[in-house]
C-alpha cells in the first residue's frame, strides 16, 4: 500500500446557518481546503463525500454527485457514504483506501450537513420522525430508543459500575465550552460554568441541555494525496494518514453485550493502532465522538487512554483540558463546536491536521506530534479510527 | 494491488414483495450467496452494503449496520454506499478496492432497496416528494425534471441526430421481456411483443409503460475474497474481476454538454477497460443499466460496442438477444426483471456471475468468457462499470 498525506484542509462556521444551503456549505468547506492544498480543482480525481440524511433534511439525494457539479467538477467520479454519526470518518478511511491501493493520487473528502431545517418545510412530527430512522425503526423507534435515551441508559450503568458522577459529565463538558470558545468554527463560542452546566434543563437523565450535541448545519474538507505529490506540493508541512481503524457493534441495543464498552470503537481503534504502530500513550491530541458529555469518558477509556471506568476521574484531573497531558476535542467537540452528522468526522481531521500542522491557533498543542480522531454511529454500531502524524517532509 | 475473485453470489425474487420487509430481503440474498461462497459468515470482515433511499422510502438510515446485525455479524465493520442508481456497482467497486488494498480479505456486498410501500405509510404526495429528491432539487426537480422526463429528452435527442425510433426502443424492450421470461428472480416473467408495447399507455413520450424500470423491491449479494482464499474453497469456479470504472457526468442537466452521450459511462468503461487490458469486442456478454428502453441503445454505444448513432440497428438485427453475438440483459434489465435501486448493480454481477459459472440455466449465454456490468445513476451523473472474467482454477 502507498502513503497518503493530507495536504489541505479547512471547514464551514459551524451553526444554525439560515443563510447557507447545502451548495454553499460545501464551498465554504471545499473552496478553501483545495486553495490550502496548492491544487488546481482539475487534479481532484475523486470526490468522496460524507453525508448521513440530506434525504430527509432537505430532500436532496446523491449529494456527491450534485457537491461534484456546483464545485465545477462534473466529470470526477463520485460517492456519497453514510454510516450514520461515523460517516464522515468512513468516507477518510475509503479515500484513504483508495489512494493506498493506486486508485487515484489524489481525493476530496467532504463532510456535510444541513439540519437546521425551516419548520414551513417540515413540521415537528415530521422531524421526529426523522429521529427513529437513525435507530432499528421496526422493533426498537417505537419503545423510545434514540441517540439520547440509548446514551443515557449507557451512562447511567456506567455511573452504577464504576462510580462515574454527573459531576465528572459537566466537568468534561465545560471543559469542551472552554475548547470552543477558542476555536471561530464553533457553532457555540462561550464557555459555560460546571455549575450552570449542572442546573439546566434534562433532556435525558443524566444530560442536561448543555451536555447534548447540536443540531448543526457544517461542512468540511480535507484533500488527500501520495506522497510523491505532497511532496511536489513543497508545503511547509502535509500530515501523514498513519493509522485506519474500522469497527462494528451490534445495530440493535437488545443484542449489545456491553453498555459500557463500546465494541466499535475498540476494534476501529485496534486496527488503526496496530497500521500504525503506535500505542495509545504515543499520541498527543484527540478528537473523539462526544455526542453526549458522557460518551467522551467512555471512549477515552475504549481508546486505551485510561483503564475502563476511569475516565471520569481523568477528567476531573484536568488532563483532557488544553495544557493537560491529552487534551481531548480542543475543536469544543459534537455538544459545543455542534454535530453536523455526516460532516462531524472529516471535520475532526480538519481539527487535528491544523495541531499537526501549529495552525490551530489559540487551541494550539504545543509539539503535537501524532494525533487520533473517532467518530461513533448508529448508536454504537459504526466506529472509525484514525492515526495522524507530523511529517516535516 | 491483490486479485479479488468473487466466490459467492445471490439474489432474491424482484417483485412487489408484500411479504417481506427489509431484513427479510437481506437475508434472501446474502445468506445463499454465503452458502454458495462456501465459507462460515464469521470469515466476513466487512459488510458494504449499497441502498439508494431506505431513509425516505422505509424510515430506516444505516442500514448496513442493520443488515450486520440481523445476519448475525454485529461486530463486523459496516459502510453504506449511496451513488443514485448507481449504487450497487459503487459499492462493489469500494469493496474491490479495499482487498485489492490488502485491508480485507472477505467481504460481503449487498444491495437492497424495498420501493413498493403501503399508502398508509406514504400518501402519494410524498412519494412525489421523493422522486424529486433524486434530482437537483433546488434548481431542476421544480421544472419538471426527473428520471423519465430527463431519459425522454435524451431519447427525443438520439432520434433527432440519429435516426432512432420507437420501434427500435420497443424491440429492445420487448427482448428484455423475453429474456426476464426465463427468469425465476425477474419481477415480470412474460413476454410481450413490439406491438403490444407500442400501444401501451404513454408515460413520458416516447416511453410507454413497458419501457421504464420497475418500482421494485429486491436484494442482491456476492462474496468477494482474495485468490489464495478463492483457491483454498476448492470450487469449481469462482470469478475474477479483472477491471473496475467509476465516472462521472454532471448532475444538473443545465450544465450537459451532450444528451446523447453520457460522459459518466464512458469514463467508467475507459478506466474499467484499461485495468481489465480488454477491448470491447472481448466481452460476451453485458448487463447496462436499461432504466428506459431507450438506455440501452445508449449504454452500449457509451461502453463501445456499437458506434455513436447505431445503438438501435444493433438491436434490430437481434446482436443483443440471448443467441446474438453480444446478449445485453440476459436478466431482463430494470424494465422487466425490476430495479430495486440500490440492489441493481450488485444484481448485474449475481447474473453476469452467474453467467461465467455456467449457472444462468434457459438464460445461459454459451462459452461466455468476459461479461461487463454497467450502472447509471443521477440521471447520468455516475457510472461504475465492471469487467469479470471465468477462471477456470
Amino acid at each position: 500500500m502507498r502513503e497518503v498525506y493530507i495536504v489541505g484542509a479547512h471547514e464551514s462556521v459551524h451553526g444554525n446557518r439560515r443563510d447557507a444551503d447545502l451548495r454553499k456549505l460545501i464551498a465554504e468547506a471545499a473552496i478553501p481546503a483545495i486553495k490550502d492544498a496548492g491544487i488546481d480543482k482539475r487534479e481532484i480525481q475523486a470526490i468522496y463525500l460524507a453525508n448521513y440524511n440530506a434525504n430527509q433534511f432537505n430532500n436532496q439525494n446523491t449529494l456527491a454527485a450534485l457537491a461534484a457539479t456546483s464545485l465545477g467538477l462534473p466529470h470526477v467520479p463520485t460517492v456519497r457514504f453514510e454510516a450514520a454519526c461515523a460517516s464522515g470518518g468512513v468516507a477518510f478511511r475509503q479515500a484513504y483506501i483508495a489512494i493506498a491501493a493506486g486508485i487515484y493520487d489524489t481525493v476530496l473528502v467532504l463532510g456535510v450537513e444541513k439540519m437546521n431545517v425551516p419548520l414551513e418545510e417540515a413540521d415537528a412530527d415530521m422531524q421526529l420522525q426523522w429521529a427513529k430512522s437513525g435507530v432499528d425503526y421496526r422493533y426498537e423507534s417505537g419503545v423510545g430508543m434514540n441517540g439520547a435515551t440509548m446514551f443515557a441508559m449507557f451512562a447511567h450503568r456506567h455511573m452504577h459500575e464504576y462510580g462515574t458522577t454527573r459531576e465528572m459529565l459537566a466537568f468534561s463538558a465545560s471543559k469542551n465550552k472552554y475548547h470552543a470558545s477558542l476555536n471561530p468554527y464553533a457553532y457555540k463560542q462561550r464557555e459555560v460554568s460546571v455549575e450552570k452546566i449542572l442546573k439546566s434543563p434534562i433532556v435525558a437523565t443524566p444530560f442536561s441541555t448543555q451536555e447534548v450535541s447540536l443540531i448543526t448545519d457544517g461542512s468540511a474538507a480535507v484533500v488527500l494525496t501520495t506522497k510523491d505529490k505532497a511532496l511536489g506540493l513543497n508545503k511547509k508541512m502535509a500530515v501523514k494518514v498513519l493509522g485506519s481503524g474500522h469497527g462494528g457493534g451490534s445495530f440493535s441495543v437488545a443484542f449489545r453485550d456491553s453498555h459500557v464498552t463500546m465494541r466499535a470503537t475498540v476494534a476501529a481503534a485496534k486496527e488503526a493502532y496496530s497500521m500504525a504502530n503506535l500505542k495509545p500513550e504515543d499520541i498527543d491530541v484527540v478528537e473523539c465522538h462526544d455526542c453526549f458529555s458522557f460518551t467522551e469518558l467512555m471512549n477515552i477509556e475504549d481508546l486505551g487512554f485510561v483503564e475502563k471506568g476511569k475516565g471520569g476521574w481523568f477528567a476531573m484531573d484536568g488532563h483532557t483540558r488544553l495544557g493537560g497531558k491529552l487534551p481531548v476535542n480542543t475543536s469544543g467537540g459534537l455538544c459545543a463546536k455542534g454535530h453536523p452528522i455526516g460532516c462531524t468526522g472529516v471535520g475532526q481531521i480538519v481539527e487535528m491536521t491544523w495541531q499537526l500542522q501549529d495552525r490551530a491557533e489559540k487551541r494550539q498543542v504545543k509539539n503535537a506530534k501524532y494525533a487520533l480522531t473517532h467518530v461513533l454511529g448508529g448508536p454504537g454500531a459504526i466506529s472509525a479510527v484514525h492515526i495522524l502524524g507530523r511529517s516535516d517532509l
